[in-house]
C-alpha cells in the first residue's frame, strides 16, 4: 500500500511570500525559487496573481516570474482567482498553465469567504471550466478545501467530502476533462491521522479512480503524522512548503505554523524508502535560505535536527578511520 | 489495537530545566510544576539529582522538591545516577522512589558516555538492583536507550533491541522484580513511524508480556508521527514534555527540538478518542507558562494552533446564537 515514489509540489514561494508582512525584495524571492529549482523538485508554485492591494506580498508576482530561472523538467505553476490574474499568468510566458476547480464542503466558509451559495458556486465552476476550454488551458487540478474541518463550520461529515468529490467527478464527465489530482486540503489544520485515513478511505470506496492528493497544514503539529497516514493509504501526491513557510490567512490565530514542511516530508519519505527525486541536503540549504529571506525562524525540524543520511555517512567514515 | 486510554509521564520540568542555560529562579520552576499538578497529569518527573557542577540547571533540585506542592493521585518522580543522588531524592520525603535499570543497544554510546563494556554494564546493573532491594525501593522502570538509532553507532539492528529487552527480562526473573514499563527511548531522534512499528512488533513477538512504553524526541519533526505509530501498535505509556521542553545533550547539534510535546500528544489522543485524564486547555496554559519561565519560544504547536475542542464550542455557540 505504501507507494514506491511520490510527487511533491513545492508551494513555499507562493504560500510563504503572500503571507509575510515584511517587504521582501523580489531578487531574494527569486533566489529561493532558483535554489529550489536545483533540488530535483519537479513542481514549484511560484506566485499568485491576485489583488496587489489585498495581497501586497504578491504585488511583484509578474517580476518574480520574469526574473526566475527555469530548469527543464520542472513545472512552474501559479494561482489566480479571476480573468485578470489569469491574464497576468499567461503574459509571463514561463508558467505551466493549469486550470483548477475548487469545491467547498463547508457552506459557512463558502458564504463567508467567497459569498456564494452551493448552487451559485456550481454555476460559477461550470462557466470557469468553459472559459478554460476556450483559452485552451487544460483543467488538471481539483481541490476540496477544508476537507477535514473548518473553523467556521466545525467538523465536516465524511459523506459531505465524498459528495464534493462526486461533484468534481460529475463536472469532469460533463466537460470531458481529466484531473491529474484531486487535492484534499486541510486548509485550517483540523485533520489528524485518523480523519485523514477515514476520509481517504471513504472517497476511495466510492471513487477508486480518483487520483487523490493531500494539501496539509501543520498548525496543530499534526502535519507529518497526517502525511504518514496518507502514505499508509497509498497517497502519491503532496503539496508542501520549504521550511514550513506559509499559513492560513483565514485561521483564527496568528503566528501559527504554515504548510507541512517539505524537507521534513522528504526526510520521512527517505527513511521509508519512498523516492521523491529530491536531494534532501540541497533542500535543507533552501530551508536555511528561506529563513534568511523572510528574516525569522521557520518551523521545519530537519534543518536543525540534521539529515540522518549524513550522520550515517559520518558513522561509517569514523568506523573506517 | 488503538488503546482506550494512555498514561503520559510529564518530563518537562526535568528534561527542560537541566538543559536550559539561563539561571531560572527556583520559584519559577516550582510554579510550572504546581501548574502541571492541576492538569490531571498523573506522573511528573520533577528533577534530577545529579552533579551540581556538571548540570547547573538542576543544582536546585532539592529546593524544587521541597517547595513544590503535591497533589494526591499524582506521582512525583526524579532521576539519579548514583548513591549520592538517590540519597538526595530519599531525603526529600515527597517523591515516589522507583528504581530504574537501563540497557544500551549501542556499544559505542555505552563506551563513550558511561565508559563501560556490555559485561561491565551488566555487572553494574545486577549490583544496582541488589542495592535497590536493600533499600526497599521497588525497581519498576526499565529502559532501552537509543533503541532506534545512535549518532555514534548509526542504525541499531532490530535484533539488538530485542536482545536488550531479553537482558531486562532475564534481570527481572533473576531478581524477582516486575517492570511497570520498559521504555523504548528514541534518545537521539532516529525513529520514524516505520522503525517504531518494526521495533515494537519485533519485541512484542518475542516478549508479548513486556509492558512497552515510548520515550520520543522531536528533533527531526517525527515526534507526533512516531507517537501515532506507537498508538497504532497499542502502546499505552508515553513520556512527553510540556511545550516540547528539553533536548538531548549528546546530540551533535544545538537548538534542536526536545522531547515530544505533551500538549500536542494529548491533542492527538483527544482527537483519536483516547483518554489521557488531562485537561488540554489547562495543559496549554502550562505550555505558555513554560515559555515564559525559560524565556524563549518552545516548539509545541497546539498552544499556537489552538485546541479544536474550543473551536467546536465556538462554532456551536455561534450556530445557537
Amino acid at each position: 500500500m505504501i507507494p514506491a515514489s511520490v510527487l511533491i509540489t513545492e508551494e513555499g514561494p507562493r504560500e510563504g511570500f503572500q503571507i509575510e508582512k515584511a517587504t521582501i525584495p523580489t531578487d531574494r524571492k527569486v533566489a529561493l525559487i532558483d535554489a529550489l529549482s536545483a533540488t530535483g523538485v519537479r513542481r514549484i508554485q511560484v506566485a499568485s496573481f491576485v489583488s496587489r492591494k489585498q495581497v501586497p506580498g504578491m504585488a511583484d508576482a509578474d517580476d518574480i516570474v520574469a526574473q526566475m530561472q527555469t530548469t527543464p523538467g520542472v513545472d512552474y505553476t501559479a494561482l489566480w482567482f479571476n480573468d485578470a490574474g489569469l491574464e497576468r499568468a499567461r503574459a509571463s510566458g514561463k508558467l505551466t498553465l493549469e486550470g483548477k476547480v475548487r469545491v467547498y464542503p463547508s457552506d459557512v466558509f463558502m458564504k463567508r469567504n467567497i459569498n456564494r451559495t452551493p448552487e451559485q458556486h456550481l454555476a460559477h465552476t461550470h462557466a470557469e471550466i468553459e472559459r478554460y476550454k476556450e483559452l485552451g488551458i487544460p483543467v488538471r487540478d481539483a481541490s476540496v478545501s477544508n476537507a477535514f474541518g473548518c473553523n467556521f463550520q466545525g467538523d465536516i461529515a465524511v459523506e459531505k467530502v465524498v459528495e464534493c468529490v462526486g461533484t468534481l467527478m460529475a463536472l469532469a464527465r460533463e466537460h470531458e476533462i481529466e484531473y491529474e489530482k484531486i487535492s484534499l486540503a486541510d486548509t485550517m489544520a483540523w485533520g489528524t491521522p485518523v480523519t485523514i485515513k477515514r476520509v481517504i478511505g471513504a472517497v476511495r470506496d466510492r471513487y477508486p479512480e480518483a487520483k487523490l492528493s493531500l494539501h496539509l497544514h501543520d498548525t496543530r503539529g499534526m502535519g507529518i503524522a497526517n502525511a504518514y497516514a496518507g502514505l499508509e493509504m497509498g497517497i502519491t501526491k503532496f503539496d508542501a512548503a520549504v521550511g514550513g513557510l506559509g499559513g492560513c490567512p483565514f485561521a483564527a490565530h496568528k503566528g501559527a505554523a504554515g504548510n507541512v514542511c517539505t524537507e521534513d516530508l522528504v526526510f520521512l519519505c527517505q527513511e521509508m524508502g519512498i523516492e521523491t527525486g529530491i536531494d534532501l541536503n540541497a533542500l535543507i540549504e533552501c530551508a536555511i535560505l528561506a529563513e534568511d529571506v523572510v528574516g525569522h525562524p521557520l518551523p521545519g525540524s530537519i534543518k536543525q535536527g540534521g539529515n540522518l543520511a549524513r550522520l550515517r555517512e559520518a558513522v561509517r567514515a569514523g568506523a573506517a578511520a
